[in-house]
This record gives structure tokens, sequence and C-alpha cells, in this order.
């Protein structure tokens, strides 16, 4: 048993998850104390604010996207496994994942977050989730097969449904994808399709609170705000979706939007692994840790990130941005590298601020009390992306992309290249 | 009936097909006197030579795709359908698509051609072929995912499976998958496999007859032949393969190998579409055309590229390559474009040469009577191929890619972005 992983003579430590928090404590946990292993179900990174950018033929996945085993190469004592893990048995300190059983003797779950679809079955499946490579490659699909469809549509109502996008959720990810949909319905859609009164288009954001990007400065969000209604971006504002059925988003208090096309970015919850008990679990399935990262009731079991539920001295929840999961991999890296637990530093965040782009020159910038917005929030919304994107091949093809968008107002991997096909059930 | 194309008082003009031929003939045809309606059942060109480099992980998929209504933007009296063609009702000059019925008053075939299993349901279960984007990305996934598997595949029989990978044909497409295969082993895969005895991979290139690159002149072939050799490709000439099943290629007139990928290589048919009257397809499923590209039987309907098997002044015929679409959807243009045709030229095809790249600075060129092999003819190859790419974005991402690989002997985009699931059938 257990030979999915070389045994050695040293204390193994197993890190489930290969986005930010996940890499960045691989990289810095000591392989002379510790033979490292890291789990995904891909081989690869994904750069996930970028998504949106893929989903709107703005950039190539496989630009956002950066191969597990590439950034590893060379590293001693690391272990690389492309595996599921279903559960924890942590009697036994054991995993168990798709290959088989794996032992650890530290665990860090580092596996980040998932849509939250809120259990509404209609959601789930009828909605477009943007979370992953694949999701975004079907919303890229499914916007483009919409438009081709409409050409020869003669029926009045599933005209009118072509002619609705519905975005759900007014945080970075609705604001960023609605900004991007205007921008391709100004700049892209006429030119493709002059036979279609791309003018008509309408592209709907909801969000059931008052307030569009909760977590940025008022500023900030009005400002997200006026951008967006400038670009013509319908917003609906304190209102909450209720269902999604017959292609019909009901919402709450009032009125329905017949569209095709469904975004939901309205939540996230934690991508819960099976095995912990409950009162280490949150409602939105986060584990609950402490200032170590430490889950609750477990020794040797830590979460970072997105899925860990940490609370600061004020007990005001982190939120869950890249930024909190790096910092969290630093110093659960630099405390398990000292072993003796008595040494060990408490997590502190150090707020980097934070940023939303909404269109060409148009973002907004949060830095403590300094705020930026337009054109200059935006250089630097790409710049820092840009030096955050793994790999400088990945970097340069991201950069040859963004000048060629920026020049020709193109967005040119407007490409069905496996065409969508929408669940059926429900 | 008929509105799935705007209607004109000029005549229509449908092409099947937006390849090198199509594409040619669309841009080239007068607007002027005809409307132009173009179907195909992607909305995007794919530039087939390179589909081995997307599928070693040499180039994003997305970088050898352009999308066909950019390519005809602002383009007047021209109409582009995404559309599968069921079958020609010449007697009412109709089409049946997925979309509903399409006049035509001249249609003209450019449908290419696509894989033949020769009617073996084993090979056309079982084997990988190479022929579209989805067919390339299906085999990067289920190369790299092979690999995953064997770190923990404790089976002797399934492990030696996994150690074999054949490739079948031994033509261009056969030869240059093969060579970057065997540049993957040599480069990439013991960086990313440190656990693996990656030196123990076979490639076998299996060809029926006595020669690789029949095509090409007999230097060029021995040349192919002992680069294939330098670079550790096992070949198995004049030895067809009858049968793969259970993983288990079976080779005639002895052996068997076997391996979990198998890629078939070893031949190509006519894309044809249904309504043709058997006299005018040949046994490999291509339309017979007279030297006007005008299919026998029929006055209005026409085939280029490699779905028109027209013969030369020697009865010999052309070979199914991009030039001589190319060249037949020019001289076809300009024919259409006179009306009158009693003026009409017949298809004289200028040989431009032909070209195979097997690796790293390795590569055969024909042209006439002088020949090139080695860095030189490596050099023509990618000059060539990067002028014939659609779009200045791609071959800005192209050559990057080219120039990354070239001097950090890298593939970088190896990523599992859709895993494959094989076939369990038969």
């Amino acid at each position: 048993m257990n030979s999915l992983v070389p045994e050695t003579s040293l204390k193994r430590i197993v890190i489930i998850g290969g986005g930010f928090g996940g890499i960045e404590l691989a990289k810095r946990l000591s392989k002379k104390l510790y033979q490292v292993v890291l789990l995904d179900k891909n081989n690869y990174h994904t750069f996930q604010p970028l998504l949106y950018q893929v989903a709107t033929g703005g950039l190539e996945p496989d630009s956002i996207a950066y191969p597990i085993r590439k950034i590893f190469s060379g590293y001693q004592n690391f272990i690389f496994r492309m595996a599921e893990v279903y559960s924890v048995r942590s009697k036994g300190c054991l995993l168990e994942t798709d290959l088989g059983e794996i032992k650890y003797d530290y665990l860090v779950l580092a596996t980040g977050s998932t849509t939250n679809f809120f259990s509404n079955i209609a959601f789930e499946n009828n909605s477009m989730p943007l979370k992953s490579v694949p999701d975004a490659l079907n919303l890229r699909s499914l916007l483009l097969q919409n438009f081709e469809k409409l050409l020869t549509e003669k029926n009045v109502v599933e005209r009118e449904k072509h002619f609705h996008i519905v975005v759900v959720g007014g945080g970075p990810t609705g604001v960023e994808i609605a900004g991007a949909l205007a921008e391709l319905k100004k700049h892209v859609l006429p030119i493709d399709y002059p036979e279609l009164k791309i003018e008509e288009l309408n592209i709907h954001l909801v969000e059931s609170s008052g307030k569009l990007l909760a977590a940025m400065s008022d500023n900030s969000s009005k400002t997200a705000q006026h951008f967006l209604k400038k670009m013509g971006v319908q917003l609906h504002l304190n209102t909450a979706v209720t269902s999604y059925i017959n292609e019909t988003a009901i919402l709450n208090p009032a009125g329905e939007i017949k569209c095709s096309t469904f975004i939901w970015t309205a939540g996230v919850k934690g991508q819960l692994i099976n095995g912990f008990k409950d009162d280490a679990v949150t409602k939105s399935s986060r584990l609950k840790v402490d200032s170590y990262n430490r889950i609750t009731g477990y020794d040797s079991i830590f979460a970072i990130g997105d899925l860990a539920a940490m609370k600061n001295a004020d007990k005001e929840a982190y939120p869950m941005l890249a930024p909190v999961a790096i910092q969290q991999a630093k110093n659960l890296a630099r405390n398990l590298n000292l072993q003796d637990n008595r040494k060990w530093n408490v997590f502190n965040y150090k707020d980097l601020g934070s940023m939303a782009t909404i269109g060409r020159n148009k973002a907004v910038a949060d830095f403590h009390h300094l705020q930026f917005r337009g054109m200059f929030a935006w250089l630097i919304w790409m710049f820092v992306h840009l030096m955050s994107i793994v790999g400088f091949r990945n970097r340069i093809v991201v950069l040859v992309n963004w000048m060629w968008n920026y020049f020709s107002y193109d967005r040119a991997i407007r490409l069905i290249i496996r065409p969508y096909k929408k669940n059926t059930n429900v």
C-alpha cells in the first residue's frame, strides 16, 4: 500500500490544490526537512483573474494556464500527482484519492473555492459559471453559438432570448465579464454580424445588494457603476434572481428576463473535501482555522487561501483573494520549516489593496487611503496581473494579445473549438 | 423558404468549406457579379500543417485557428453560415443543411479530406486521428494522461503499453508527429517525469511501403529516414497494421506492439457530401472533375482542393496539398468572374515543391531539381509556414512560441484542459 508516492525517511507534507496558495507553499517548504507532495486534479495552475478574458475571446486559454510539473522542474523531494481527493481519514493520516490511498504526516488543504449555486438545481444545471478554464471555454462557445443561431432563427421568442445576456453577481468577476461583454458588443460583434442589430443586444448585471464591488471603497464602487452604465450595461441593483428555468431569469422583487446566456458569478463556497467534523466547517463549506492556519480540532491538518475561514483580531474574515492565499502560504511554510511550533508566527495580513477592471482605460484600484480610477488604475491593473502570471512565455503571449486588443479594438480568439451543449435537464 | 441567406438579384455561389481552397475562392470571387455564401461546420479556418505541434504542446490551438468572419469582415455580398451540409439536391439546386435548405446557382465543394480508416471499426474507434483542432487537443491530453498514469500504474502489462507510442503512416503528418514525439522524449519528458525511465519510451513509425514521404524525392525520403533513426524513432517499413484491439497493434507480415497511444495518419479520403452519382465519385470518396474543376456530369457544381480528383495531361493525379487547393481556387475564381465559359482557362498546376520537418534544425525540402536538408531546409520550412498562417496576431504568437521552443528546448503547452476519454466500444 501507499506506493503511489515513493517512501523516504523524511516526514511527508501533502498539499491538495495547485492554486496560488498551494504553489507558493510547495515552493517554500524545505525539501531537506520534508518530502513535499502536491496533488491537483488538473496538471496545470490556472490564473483565475483572467478567465473572463478567455471567455470573451481576448486571451488564449493556454496563456493563463501553466503546467505544474514545469513550475517544479528540478526540485528534489518534490512529488506531483494528478489526483482527485475524495476524503481525508484523519485517524490514519490517510487521503482517499482516485489513484488510491496516500499517507501524510502533515496535510495542507489549498483547494480554493468553487461556484456556489446555493442548492438551486436550476442554476446549477443551466447557468454558466466562470471558475475554470473549461468553464471559460464553454462560455466563449455558447456566446458565439448564440449569435450564429440568431442569423437564421425566425421564432420571435427565441430571437428575443439571444438578445439578452444576464450576469448575476456584482463582484469583481461579474463586473469584469459584464464590461468585457459590453466591449465585444461595441467593437467586435457589429463587424462580425452586420446582418444583426447588435445595438439591440442587452447586457444585464444583477446584484442583490445596493453596491457593486462590495469589498472596495464607495468611491471605486460608484466609479465602476458609472463606467458600466456609460458602456451600456443595464444594472439591476437590490435585485435577486430566484430562478432560471426555460431560459427565463425570475427577478426579485419583480420582473423577468428571457435570456439564452445566464452567467452565474453570485457566490463561491469552499471546495471542501469530505471527512471533517461538522464544527470545523462553516456554512459556506470553508474550514475554520486558527491564526496558524491549523484547522479547528486537528493538529496536523491546515487550510490556506479561499478554503480557510480565518478571522483577524477584530473578528473580521479575510477576503477570498490571491494575496491572502499567498501570504498564508508564506507564513505556513516559514512555520513548518521551523518545526518547533513554539517559534511559530501567527498570520498577519498585509492588505495590498484591490482592483477591478471594467474596460479599456477603465479600472478602479484601492490602496489603503489612495484610490485610483480610469487609465492609471487600468495600467496598474495590467502591470500587476502581467507580473503575477506564471511563466515568461505566458507573459509574453498575454502581452502580445493585450497590445493587439488595445490597438486593433479586436478580440481575435472568437473560436468555437468545442461547441457547448446546454444541459437539457430541468 | 430559403431565407437562411438574404435574397439578392445576383446569382449565388455557395462554397462549402473554409479551408485553404474555400477561403481563397471566397476572397477572389467578384461580389459585384455574385452573392458569395460560405458554409463551414466550424466558425474558424484551421491551419492543418501545424496540428502536430498543437498535439505535442509546442503551439496553442488558438494560434493555428482563425475566425472566418474576421477574414471577411467588411466584405459586401458575402455571407458566412456555420452549417453542416448533409446533401446536395442538384435537381433543385438545393443544399440540405442542419440549418435548413439553401439554394445555389453555382456550388463549389471545398470540404477537403478526412481520415480514412478503410472501414476498419477498430481503427475508427480506438485510434487518434490528426485532422482537426479537437483531434490535436485529444492527442495532447491522451499523451500526457498516459504519463501521469504511468507514475502509479503497478500492472506490468499496463505499464508496458504506456511505454509504446505507435504512429501509422509515413507521410508528412506521420513523419512530423514521430519527430515531434522524439523531441518531447528527449528534451521535455525526462524533466517532467524524473521518476520514470523515459529513455525506455518507444516511438514507432509504421509504413506499409518501403519509403517514407512517398511524394518526395528519394534523397529527401532517405534523409528523413536517417533523421528519424538518429532521433531514436523505431521505423517499421514494408509493414502494415491490420488491427488495433485491446491496445495491441497487429503488424503484417509479423509482430505486434502493445501500446496505449495509436496515432493513425495512414490514409485520407474525400470529405464527401451525399447526393452525387456514383460515377462522379472515386474509390477514395473524391469527386472526379474536369480541368475546369467541374464535377463530372454536373454543369454548375465544382470541386476544388483535396476533394477534387483531377488528373493532369499525363493522367497523373495532383497531390492533396494546400498549394493545389489554392491554385485551383484562383483559377476557378478567375473563370467564374469571366462568366462566359468560352474564355475559361484550364487548370495548370505550378509545383512549388514540398517540405517536411522532422525536428529541430532537421527538415527536407524539394524544389524541382533542388533539394535541401537540415537547418537550411528547416528555416525555409518555418518561413513558409509562418507566412501562410492567416492573421498577423497568430503569426506573432506562433513566432514567439517557436523562438521560445528553440532557445529553451521546451514545449510549454503541456496542458490537459479536457481529459480525453477513450472510446470503450470494441
